[in-house]
């Protein structure tokens, strides 16, 4: 079998990473594009995304996803372009996104289970697909609403501020009539998510201390925290909540290379005294709801009061290093992996 | 003034403890009994509830409810019986239970911060107005059907299950046609538990790991964690939870005397896998509707499907070690302080 494509380029799964991954933890691997099967299309991937959990799926043991096996292609959600098709349901050139992985072409069933669906590159910038109109902005506007459940004139607080989720959910909550107060590492980023999405504040945790920041800038307590991060700010937070706050769990990027065993919240009684709630999110649960956000999102950004910020990184090859940027706080926004022009 | 009483005897609090509770932390003190004032009465005082919770308000710091003052009279709930009134809404000869604190005689107005309610001596015996139909029976009552919110053939798992709130816990869930599996300390405890209480397994934390009789006992998982307890055995729990699964967070009990920080629950990140909440709950709350508990309560009592069931221990002057029962595990059912016959 020959076709007009160039080899096709993968990462897979090497190895469990102990701690960061490293990048004999990664395989390169190269093969022919393979034919569209009966029924199915070949994707050329443009932009992946890169996300706090594709750590946990390396990881073995029983989540709410199951591990990427050894020698498999790492998961990775992606948009790009179809390049072939067999199916009804897609035309070449057509944009799609979904379940990549991490390669520069995907050849398969465009089934429920890797969830393509086309998107309108006319209605957003591209990468925003991957952002504040894909899982990201999804987590964030599912999350804060359902699970945090924010009412206008309340406080709500989000770590991880300048990452793609905290980014979404201190935008969202702006909409809904709160005070909201950030939480990020830098002053770079403090200022981004102050002056770049309009929050209220932004405590720099690597700057002093969460407790004081919160002291400072949530005079009326926390009502509710969304929580990305884990680890001693989830604890502070917990010090400052009111009563019948809500703490939404959707991440704890502090945690998720800890080669020791995670920090619980010390400060966890805080939920009894205040009679208040800390409930775990997971995305997924939503996609039958995520026409609704994405329309939602996507006329906010058209009005202008919602911004979809993407830091977009390359080539293809440097994904190892690309993955690491997210647990060294080093992107304002999204990251996103450019892997090949449309 | 003088009057017909013996003279009232008070447990003070004389300092702060620092881990258990010592003799040296409080001042026995005797002063004459006061005279009812306009609209007030007196009560001597026939049982004390001894309740962890009351370890708690000795600590300084904001919490539910302000701390007891050093020179104060501990804070105690309590049952006696009306010997004289200036009140129109008591007699003398009426029982009644409200906050008596820990002494003999309670002289004052009944006004809604004491609570003072009248009890009828013929529903059921006056130390289940203590233990039931009392403070432990409506944490269990509400706390479980509000905040836990089982539905018939779920499993739920109640820590502390021996004593006041466990015991009714998981008699209740019974009711509401739920698998209940137990977790105490001893076999003594367990035993009571599955054999005077109707549970269908009880894991004895004292004899081997919880995580394996959780795996024996819950073979469907966990749906609804009633934790008493916090420490390593909340920590087992999460890792048997359910999707959707629900923990009422109620009390602490293995961390109230500690001198080191709280441990915080290390495997929290259960609720974010299992989409799961972990909720506080105070009684008082739930004031407004203790009448709709006690009602149903007495009911099943009456028609002997629940069992109040108390561990009475005297005289008065032993109220510090009796309260030190409590953290060693020695009761089995509600320990109640006698102080006096009717």
């Amino acid at each position: 079998m020959t076709n007009a494509f160039p080899p096709n380029q993968q990462f897979r799964l090497a190895a469990r990473p102990v701690g960061m991954p490293r990048r004999e933890d990664w395989d390169f691997h190269e093969e022919a594009v393979g034919e569209a099967p009966d029924g199915g299309i070949v994707v050329k991937v443009l932009y992946l995304s890169l996300d706090p959990a594709m750590r946990g799926w390396m990881n073995e043991g029983k989540s709410y996803i199951r591990p990427v096996a050894i020698g498999e292609v790492m998961r990775a959600g992606g948009l790009g372009v179809v390049v072939a098709s067999k199916s009804p349901r897609f035309a070449v050139g057509d944009h799609v996104a979904g379940g990549t992985g991490v390669q520069r072409y995907w050849v398969g069933q465009a089934d429920d289970k890797t969830a393509f669906v086309k998107i309108d590159p006319a209605a957003a910038p591209l990468t925003a697909w991957l952002n504040t109109l894909g899982m990201p902005g999804m987590t964030a506007f599912f999350g804060l609403r359902e699970v945090g459940q924010p009412k206008a004139g309340e406080t709500v607080v989000v770590s991880g501020a300048a990452g793609a989720v905290g980014m979404t959910v201190g935008q969202v909550a702006k909409k809904m009539g709160c005070r909201v107060v950030g939480i990020a590492g830098g002053l770079d980023k403090c200022r981004f998510v102050v002056e770049e999405l309009g929050f209220d504040a932004c405590i720099d945790y690597k700057a002093g201390s969460v407790h004081a920041g919160l002291k400072e800038h949530c005079p009326q307590g926390v009502d509710v925290y969304f929580d990305n991060v884990g680890g001693e700010i989830l604890d502070a937070v917990l010090t400052r909540i009111n009563m019948k706050a809500r703490i939404v769990i959707c991440g704890a990027i502090s945690q998720y290379n800890a080669t020791e065993k995670v920090k619980g919240p010390a400060n966890y009684l805080a939920l009894l005294v205040n009679r208040a709630r800390m409930e775990g999110m997971v995305v997924f649960d939503y996609a039958p709801r995520y026409a609704e956000g994405v329309a939602t999102l996507a006329g906010w950004m058209r009005e202008g009061s919602v911004k979809s910020i993407e830091y977009v990184t390359g080539g293809f090859e440097r994904f190892p290093e690309a993955l690491l940027m997210l647990f060294e706080g080093k992107n304002l926004g999204k990251l996103v992996l450019k892997v090949a022009d449309a």
